[in-house]
């Protein structure tokens, strides 16, 4: 029986959404739950399934769903488990093995990922990577994550994790103490809370120069400060915007030089800064990038809408 | 019809030696010509398919031969050419369409890579990689090439020419220049050349400190002299063989972090140094890696015989 659906789950920090999606990437029904209320990850599992079921029931969408994809914190797609993920209170110490748990309760087949893989695999299923088999997905928000899809498939290793470049070690001596514990990573320099550390940096470094960033006092400042400053032709705005590209697209050659990929598909709020960043991005990649691999790699800016990107990515793990 | 055997070809930058292969990885029959006395592509694909023609009538292996499998420099796998190689005169500016010249001399399905892919697909059909579906093979000789598999497949990328890990960017700045005309790569640190690289920046650095290299005047230091001295307990020599073992174990990390692979193979003459650098690799590995991969990757030095790896390895693609 031809199954026309599939079902995307987006678990956040706070919230866990999810919707019915069609092939062409449309989200027909949506529901949401809590993600932290619960005491261990079979409360949570079951919860899940049981908001599935009534959105399914509710729909009389009962044969018409081929599955159901999560993309979820460190989610371990070989295993379909969720493994000691820092911010789910469930999860903090243990690991869990959420999609068996959610099929028992749906009788769907059940796939997870992490947020990077699935973003990738969305961008595969209805985005800018329709028809590529080798591409990068990089996801700029408050860190830096990646999925990566060779062949036309995930590059998830051996033990399911791979696929972590925001962790590449960018800088080797003197750089940015990172939350993983280590100094230079990616994620420290491009990244929102990298341009806020970059331009918390260049401030104390250029006491003399006048900028409107200086205006921002009373509380932390933000890419978004960034970007609205380097809008008014604020230069240190700029620059910073400048060196976040030099050091990305340093990043990226090594990428390239790895996988050889048809794109790199930027996504996430700090890819809308645009040509502040784009441009210089591309600059440093023509000019750093080994010749076989001149002029060959498509730099492109997600065109999946923000806020159903999450469900969107998720979904196309059940089509596969 | 069962057909037991496949034909690997090595193409060297003198001469091209060839092989038919067992199941087992041995080589049953051999034969060779040389690389370079032709005007063109044409002329070295028709003396390379009758040299093989003859290899398989005398040894009565009509309609026994599955395939033949190349490793030549710059081989393009997705389109079985040889691309601007710099080192065979007749393919140094053009790009020749070797395999299907092959096939339409032999009659027999032909498929290329370059070396070190080659030596991947050896280590999978007979060596360390069996059964392995993420790894990466990197050859440490002049320079320092890489074959890389995810879900048991060659990563070559949309061109065909990725895994050109020599080429990473190592050092940012102030870094070794390479030959490929960019500064810092991981070759220029990781390789026979780079050992011998080492080795004299360290003699002029430390002018006072005694050394059995400072012995070796009338000819150029290699990395086997680094090897014999450190075999006699030199102590710089030592440092030479920790230093290079520390750079390659920085790269490795992040080569972990992005496919992470059950094993990372190190292959070539390099690798043979034993001791001297796997013990330091791996502890510059512990040290640096990422939390999530600790512990998980296996550093392994090929078994293969080096006289007979790289035709075993380009024989391998012709079971695929």
């Amino acid at each position: 029986m031809n199954k026309p659906y599939v079902i995307g789950v987006d678990m956040g920090g706070t919230n866990t959404a999810f919707g019915v999606v069609d092939a062409r990437g449309t989200i027909l029904f949506r529901g949401q739950i809590s993600t932290t209320d619960y005491n261990n990850g079979e409360e949570y599992a079951n919860a899940l399934g049981i908001a599935i079921n009534e959105l399914i029931m509710q729909n009389s969408l009962q044969d018409k769903i081929k599955g159901i994809g999560m993309g979820v914190p460190n989610g371990n797609m070989n295993d379909g488990t969720i493994e000691k993920a820092a911010n789910i209170p469930w999860a903090k110490t243990v690991v869990v093995p959420l999609a068996q748990l959610i099929t028992n309760i749906t009788g769907l087949p059940c796939k997870l990922t992490n947020d990077a893989n699935a973003a990738a695999l969305g961008e595969m299923a209805y985005g800018e990577a329709k028809g590529m088999k080798d591409f990068i997905v990089i996801t700029l928000g408050t860190g830096l994550g990646s999925g990566i899809v060779a062949n036309g498939q995930l590059v998830v290793g051996h033990d399911g994790f791979a696929g972590e470049l925001g962790h590449s070690t960018l800088v080797r001596n003197n750089g940015r103490l990172c939350g993983c514990g280590r100094t230079g990573c990616l994620e420290t320099y491009a990244s929102a809370t990298g341009v806020a550390r970059t331009a918390r940096e260049f401030l104390e470094l250029n006491p003399d120069e006048e900028s409107l960033l200086r205006g921002i006092i009373y509380r932390p400042l933000t890419s978004k400060d960034v970007y609205l400053a380097a809008e008014k032709g604020d230069k240190m705005a700029l620059r910073i915007f400048d060196f976040t590209a030099r050091m990305l697209g340093q990043a990226l050659c090594d990428f390239i030089t790895f996988s050889s990929p048809q794109a790199i598909i930027l996504f996430g709020g700090l890819a809308h800064a645009g040509k502040y960043l784009l441009e210089p991005l591309k600059k440093e990649i023509d000019d750093h990038i080994l010749n076989v691999f001149e002029g060959k790699t498509k730099i492109l800016v997600s065109r999946l809408n923000d806020a159903e990107a999450a469900i969107l990515g998720a979904s196309a793990l059940a089509w596969e």
